[in-house]
């Protein structure tokens, strides 16, 4: 059908770390991740489409224990406000779930959006001005396969103050934190994601999500 | 280093959908994309990571030819609209480049945000509240790699107004369109991105993106 469809097994390989990609908080291994493994994934994250080529990304690698403690410090406070949230049964099993891995593992990521990188004028970003920032995420999403491709785990933490952040990390006021992210090799990957196992939420029948020519629409 | 890395293969398969993945607005070939094929892309969107695994997600087809026509009135006049921002060398260039594939392409793809879609509190979504958003971002990111691994290219045409866009898709308030893709079989894919083949940007330096510790920070 196409002359430039992957062969199957590279196909298959794309696919095993699209459905093998885990949001990992609680395997991480204290070993170092080499260089050259964290420059391979952050250049698979710099190859994301952008808006206007505009590349609005920044790489913060932050592996000091003490920024560490600190952006840690704040996401306990956070966590405390986020489970008030929740009652009854709904709360314990908060209370049970593992959010983050900020101290354990070896490499924390901040990837940041700067909105004035190309000028006030962005090709494709008048009239959505967030494509920015989607690009941005596109980026995230690049890096985390091609961290499950090295057998690095990767876990998102969004229970976070985005000024405390800024401040830990002395982000300038015009940067926007996209994400901020745990990385490092792991001693397992779950076959299905960490919440779907605690009982927390089941992943929709992908059939109840599709719609056709409108919203609401069937064939 | 990791008993979970990929073969040194499967890792090449996946850097190659990663640094091959293009934004196409030109080459699309009417040949129809196969239900199978569609499915397995949306299926890989549909395994992205979401905030508290609520996915947010929806996927409208729209291959009528009546509803692309409309939506391609209104890229039509939003790019009007965009081209007014540029002068001089800039906006001769603008006026040049293709900037959407909408009627070409066989298939065109609405992903949206349902904000709602697991009730008002969501687990990871109460510091952070973009982070629905984000998710159907890697959604989409997802899907563009397992396209590039199907032979299928996809633009993402963000030269439109939402409101229109609603209108023309029937898409309720609550719904947020996060991206609309065009999708189908490609003549060829370009080596390099076609805003840096046009003079538009080049690619930044990836060494430059990178900090240490904090921004600005450097080893």
């Amino acid at each position: 059908m196409s002359d430039h469809a992957f062969a199957p097994e590279e196909r298959d390989a794309l696919y095993k770390a699209i459905f093998s990609r885990r949001d990992v908080r609680g395997q991480f291994a204290p070993d170092p991740v080499p260089e050259e493994v964290l420059t391979r994934v952050l250049t698979a994250a710099h190859h994301a489409p952008s808006v206007g080529f505009m590349q609005p990304w920044n790489f913060i690698v932050v592996q000091d224990p003490a920024v560490k403690a600190q952006i840690h410090a704040d996401f306990s406070q956070a966590n405390e406000e986020e489970a008030a949230l929740f009652t009854g049964e709904r709360k314990a099993l908060y209370s049970r779930l593992k959010l983050e891995g900020i101290r354990e593992a070896p490499v924390n990521l901040c990837i940041t959006c700067d909105r004035e990188r190309s000028g006030p004028v962005v090709l494709g970003r008048t009239h959505i001005p967030t494509m920015d920032l989607y690009s941005c995420v596109c980026a995230v999403q690049n890096l985390w396969l091609a961290a499950r491709a090295e057998g690095l785990g990767v876990g998102w933490v969004s229970i976070l103050h985005e000024d405390r952040l800024r401040e830990a990390l002395g982000i300038p006021e015009r940067i926007v934190p996209v994400a901020y992210l745990c990385l490092g090799y792991v001693s397992h990957f779950h076959e299905t994601p960490e919440l779907e196992k605690a009982g927390w939420r089941n992943r929709l029948p992908l059939e109840d999500l599709v719609f056709r020519d409108r919203w609401g629409g069937t064939t």
